[in-house]
């Protein structure tokens, strides 16, 4: 493979297509879930791709993991018990567990393999998988927010792939109802919510069913991410009970960790709407 | 050219592409400056490429106009003449005049073809240039600039291509301290940075030119821009005396036009910067 060799990702639904220039692919192979690939790119790092579709690169999935975590635990009093579906990557748990206030963060991950591929191509991301707060399982993340205890958890990250394939049935009613009973009173469910630009309708059709859920209050965050459809994507927060547009903000501008991203004013920026998602999402 | 033609811009400096899936070219031609193509896309409407290079696209280049004109006009307490360096798309131009303040604005394109092309392939972009307070010139904008009176210009906004060929001497010390001198105290310098994860050594020097240039208040905001390198995007403002961090909160709030990305929480949210920003652009 040369070095003028690209890897491409044509996202058809958009017209938009990102490519990351790459060295060697390192690694492919099928699971019985999906296709996985990893090529080591000339500037971004390691590249993960399932399906065909970029899934994270060394250098800015900070933007993404930070986004589905850190707003959604400071907008917490305190968040004790969390759950992440999806994630397989290590990159959210690795946040996760930077709230001291954490007790448990189990990470529901379908696919092993993306895990075990983390943990050899990513490995910065899975540095915290050892400790004693996290649990790793690999299985299927719809039956186990189903059978939750009912108010025993304080945040569902729902850290996906994109509503096709074994992810599908985590965008409907019927998940987030099980996510909904499961979370405590001022629990709170953060899910990836794909392109402002570019997945508009997925976006409104997401918060419509996270409403018929039971969920009041729901704040969908926009953020940057180069190696996504569109370079912009989001996340939607929706909390049982509570507002989500204050946060703890001086836990926040105190916090004893280092981030690359995310600060209060991001925090506070993070909740601003467009002007076209204001109009959009105003129904 | 078949409907599963896409046109990339393979990015080298960064080693990431962006492309857009382009139904037909519609006009290609090389000027005394530069080559410019127009190409039709399936779902971002036309497509401008100056050497090689995205400019523009009829769907997100709301994202860019917007940013680079309302902060700075509400930045300032009464933006009556306003400059703008490059910006043949007359886009910036569009944004600039939807303000009631706004007695005179000259738009100073080097090159004639650019905006020719823009009145023929993106109209909603030129719909404003019959404005009797728009004058457009056809010339230099370094000389241009180093022959404005001083003290006569509120806001310059500079909307130019890359910092390299015909816009490199729109990036330096020399540059920046003609605008100085032309702007009246309270002034507005607004130029385009590049993209933040991208090109922030770029952004250190600019802003370290500008304040050799004088600038005292130097302010880097970030946006989203899906048809440029990375797809996050970013304009520094400079002032001639007074902050950059408040602005005309309640005439933003009550504007009489509309705007697709801009609104005062958006104004307030790429005012924050992100942490890694932040620990850069400190020194």
């Amino acid at each position: 493979m040369s070095q003028s060799t690209w890897f491409t990702e044509a996202h058809a639904a958009s017209g938009s297509s990102i490519g990351f220039r790459v060295e060697a692919r390192l690694h492919a192979e099928k699971t019985p879930f999906q296709s996985i690939e990893i090529y080591r790119t000339t500037d971004w790092g390691n590249l993960m791709v399932i399906d065909g579709c970029i899934m994270l690169t060394g250098r800015d999935n900070f933007l993404y993991h930070e986004m589905m975590t850190h707003p959604a635990l400071f907008a917490h009093a305190a968040p004790r018990n969390v759950a992440i579906i999806g994630g397989g990557d290590c990159g959210t748990l690795r946040e996760v567990l930077k709230h001291a206030e954490v007790e448990s963060a189990v990470q529901v991950e379908i696919d092993e393999r993306v895990t075990r591929l983390a943990e050899r191509y990513f490995p910065e991301l899975c540095e915290s998988n050892g400790d004693p707060r996290a649990r790793l399982l690999f299985d299927d993340g719809i039956r186990y927010m189903r059978d939750r205890a009912p108010g025993s958890l304080d945040v569902v990250i729902v850290d996906s792939t994109d509503p096709v394939g074994p992810a599908e049935g985590l965008f409907n009613a019927a998940f987030y109802a099980s996510c909904y009973r499961a979370l405590r009173e001022g629990g709170i469910l953060v899910q990836q919510s794909e392109s402002p630009v570019a997945h508009l309708e997925l976006i409104r059709s997401m918060r419509g069913a996270m409403r018929a859920a039971g969920f009041p209050a729901i704040h969908t965050l926009p953020f940057p991410q180069p190696c996504y459809p569109t370079g912009w994507w989001s996340c939607t927060m929706a909390r049982k009970g509570g507002p989500l547009e204050g946060f703890r903000e001086r836990d926040a501008a105190d916090k004893p960790f280092a981030t690359r991203y995310y600060n209060v004013e991001i925090h506070r920026a993070a909740l601003a709407q467009p002007e076209f998602m204001r109009e959009s999402l105003r129904a």
